[in-house]
C-alpha cells in the first residue's frame, strides 16, 4: 500500500522548498500521497490585498460524522545561510539515523507521520466509522492571514463541522512522549510612545526629556508581575522587547521615545481585560511621575497590534486522555499536559472544536541542520495510528 | 579712520560663507580690517589626521605687557534650508533696524564690535600701555580639535603670555547688559551597554532581557540628583539622551541595549570624580537588580567620550568688575554674573589666564533668520571700547 512509510513521505515533502509564502510543490506532493488513499482534495488559494497569495489544502476522507481533523502546515521558515548546513536544507539527506532538512520537525515530519498512520490503518483494512480530514496551510510561519483562519472560513461556509482536532506541531522538548499541549497562552503586542520637548542638554529646564517618562512607563509595564499563574498556565509575562530613541547627538534632549512590548497571557485575562490593565498601569505611572519634584506629567500614547492571539484551554477530557493513552501505550512515557510555549494555529481552531497538539521533538526547529530521528518518525506514526483508531472507537461508543 | 563702524565690519564678515570647517574668506576679511590698524597677523593652519584642516588667525597689536586677549570664532553653523530665511543667510541684509545673516550674533557680531572698539580708541589717539590680541578660530562650532587648543599651543610655543581674556560669545538672554559669564559647567558624555541573552518572548526563562537592566541603570544615572548646586553654579544635571535596542521583532527578546547620557557638572566635581560616582551608581544598581526575585546580575560596560569639557570659574574680581562697570556705564544695567548654559572655548583659555565672556543677545543664534539689532552693535562697541580702556588703566595702576 502507498504512503505507509513516514520516511518516504517526509523526504517527498522536504524536497519541496516551501518557504513561506511559496507553495514550493509541497501541497502537490501531499495530494499525491492522499489522493490514492481516497481523500477528496480541495486546494484553496487565499488572497488579501497587501499580503502574498497563499495556497492551502483541505483533504477529507468519508462523508459522515464523527469527524476528526488533523491540522498542520507545509510552509517552513527560511534556511538562512545554507553554507552553514551539513546537507542542503531541501535535500532530505539521511545520516547517523537522522533525516536532515528544513521542516523535518516543524512540521512536515508530523504531516508525513499522520499520512502514514492513516495509510497503515487502511492497509490493515480498518474502516473508520466517520470522517478524517487534513487542514493544511501554507501560511503558519508567516502572518497567518491567508492561512488557517481563511481555510476554516471556507470549510465552515461549505458546511464542514469537526468533533475534535489534533495539531501536529512539535510539542516535545527532549524526547518523544514528553509533552502534549492542551492549551496555549495568548499573545498581545503593543507600542508606547512618550512625547517630550526637544532641547539643548545644557538647558534642561527648557526641554522635557521623554527618556524619564519611558523609563517610568516601561517599568510599570513589567513590574509587578501581572499574576502568579493558574493550575493550567504559567504566570502571565510581559517583556519590553525594545526601547528606542535614535538620538545620536549627546548635547540634544530628544523629542520622543518608544517602548515595544509583548505579553504572553494566561486564562485569567482576555486581550481586552489585559489592555485595560496595561492602560491603568501607564496612567498611574504617568501620574506618579508628575508628583516627583520638577517633573511634568508624562504625555504618552499606546497602540496595540491588531489581531492578538487569544488564550485557549481544551476542557475535553476524553480527547486528552485518548491521546495520552496512545502516547503512553507506544512510548511507555506519560506525557505532561502543558500550556507552555508560543502560539500555534490551534488558537484559530479552538473556536470550532476541542483541540490538542502532539508532534515531534522540537529541539532543532528553526535552526541550522533541522533534523529528525528516523526512529521518532516510526514511533510518532504508531502513536497517531493508535490515537485515530481509539478516538473513533470512543466516538462510536 | 578705518574699521570704526561695527555695522560695516559685520556686513563684511557675514558675506563670507564660513560654515565650519570652511574659512570662506572670513579670516581674510578680518585681516583686511586689522592690518591697517597696525596688528601683526599670523594665519595658522591646523591639521589633524581624520579631521578637516582649519584656518585660524592670531593678531597682536603691541609688544609689551600687560596683554589683553579677545577670543572668538568666525566659523558659523549651517544655515539649514535657506528657503526658510527672510533674506539669503550670507547677504547681511538690513531691514527693520536689524542686520540679518548667519553669524550675526554667534559671533561675527562680537568680533565686528571689538574691532570697531579698538579702531575708535586708536582714532581717539589712545595709546594702549601694553598689547591687545585677537585669537580667532575657524573651528568653534565643529569638533574644536584644530581650533582654539591648537592656536593656544602655537602661541604659547612662540612665547605669548596673556593677563586676561574676553570671549565675545553672545551671553545675554534677552537684552544687551543682562549677563556676563564668569564660568562654565563641565560636560561629560558616555554610553552604557547592557548585555543580555537573546531569545523567544514566549520562553523568557531561556533568555535574559537587557531592557530590564538598562531601565535600572538609566534610572540610577538620573536619580537622585548629583548635587544641589553651589553659590556659583547650578546643580549638576545628567540627561539620558538616548536609549536604543533596535529590535523590530515583537516575539524576540533582544541581546543588548544601550543608553547614552550627558552630564553638565559644576565645580563640586572633576571629570574623574564624576566618572567614579557614575561607575559606583551603576555597580550598585546592577547589584540591587540581582537581588530582585528571578533576576540575574546586570552585565554592563560604560565608556566615556574622549576630551570632556572641564568646569571653570574665574576668580579674578578686578577683571569681572571692570567688565561689569563698562556694561553698567554704557547700558545702565547691572549684568548678572552667571555660569549657566553650554560650553565655550573659554574652557581652553582658562588654563592660560583669567577669562570672562560678554557679547550680543543670543536669542536667534543657530536659528533661521539669525539677526542683530544695529543699536546693539553700537552699544556693544561702546562697552568693549570702555572695557579695553579701563582694563589697561587698571593694569597700569
Amino acid at each position: 500500500m502507498t504512503a505507509t512509510d513516514p520516511i518516504a513521505n517526509l523526504a517527498a515533502l522536504i524536497r519541496c522548498p516551501s518557504v513561506t509564502p511559496a507553495e514550493g510543490g509541497a501541497l502537490t506532493a501531499l495530494e499525491a500521497l492522499l489522493g490514492p488513499l481516497g481523500f477528496q482534495l480541495d486546494r484553496i488559494r487565499s488572497t488579501t490585498p497587501g499580503t502574498p497569495d497563499i495556497d492551502n489544502l483541505y483533504a477529507r476522507h468519508g462523508t459522515q460524522g464523527p469527524h476528526l481533523m488533523f491540522a498542520g502546515h507545509t510552509d517552513v521558515v527560511p534556511p538562512g545561510d545554507t553554507d552553514l548546513w551539513r546537507f542542503p536544507p531541501f535535500s532530505a539527506e539521511i545520516a547517523d539515523g537522522m533525516m536532515h532538512g528544513r521542516g523535518a520537525v516543524d512540521m512536515k515530519g508530523g504531516i508525513a507521520c499522520f499520512v502514514a498512520a492513516i495509510a497503515r490503518l487502511f492497509a490493515r483494512g480498518v474502516r473508520l466509522p466517520g470522517s478524517v480530514s487534513l487542514l493544511i496551510t501554507g501560511d503558519e510561519e508567516g502572518p497567518a492571514i491567508n492561512g488557517t483562519p481563511k481555510l476554516l472560513d471556507w470549510a465552515v461556509a461549505r458546511g464542514e463541522h469537526w468533533d475534535a482536532c489534533l495539531v501536529g506541531e512539535p510539542t516535545n522538548p527532549d524526547v518523544l512522549g514528553d509533552m502534549i499541549k492542551i492549551g496555549r497562552r495568548g499573545s498581545l503586542s503593543g507600542i508606547v510612545t512618550v512625547t517630550g520637548v526637544q532641547g539643548h542638554a545644557a538647558y534642561p529646564h527648557l526641554a522635557d526629556n521623554p527618556v524619564r517618562g519611558i523609563l517610568a512607563l516601561a517599568r510599570a509595564l513589567m513590574d509587578p508581575p501581572l499574576d502568579a499563574g493558574t493550575q493550567d498556565f504559567q504566570p502571565t509575562n510581559l517583556e519590553v522587547t525594545s526601547i528606542d530613541v535614535g538620538n545620536p547627538a549627546t548635547n540634544v534632549i530628544p523629542a520622543s521615545a518608544t517602548a515595544r512590548f509583548n505579553v504572553r497571557f494566561n486564562d485569567i485575562w482576555t486581550a481586552d481585560t489585559l489592555k485595560a490593565e496595561l492602560t491603568r498601569r501607564l496612567d498611574e505611572a504617568a501620574r506618579d511621575e508628575a508628583l516627583r519634584p520638577g517633573r511634568a506629567p508624562v504625555r504618552y500614547s499606546m497602540t496595540f497590534a491588531e489581531r492578538p492571539s487569544h488564550v485557549f484551554l481544551t476542557r475535553n477530557d476524553r480527547l486528552i486522555s485518548t491521546l495520552s493513552a496512545a502516547v503512553q501505550g507506544v512510548t511507555g512515557r506519560t506525557p505532561q499536559l502543558s500550556t507552555t510555549g508560543g502560539t500555534s494555529d490551534a488558537r484559530f481552531i479552538k473556536d470550532h472544536c476541542p483541540v490538542v497538539e502532539f508532534g515531534l521533538v522540537g529541539q532543532t526547529m528553526h535552526m541550522v541542520d533541522e533534523r529528525v530521528a528516523l526512529a521518532d518518525l516510526e514511533t510518532l506514526t504508531q502513536i497517531y495510528e493508535r490515537f485515530v483508531e481509539d478516538w473513533f472507537a470512543d466516538a462510536a461508543a
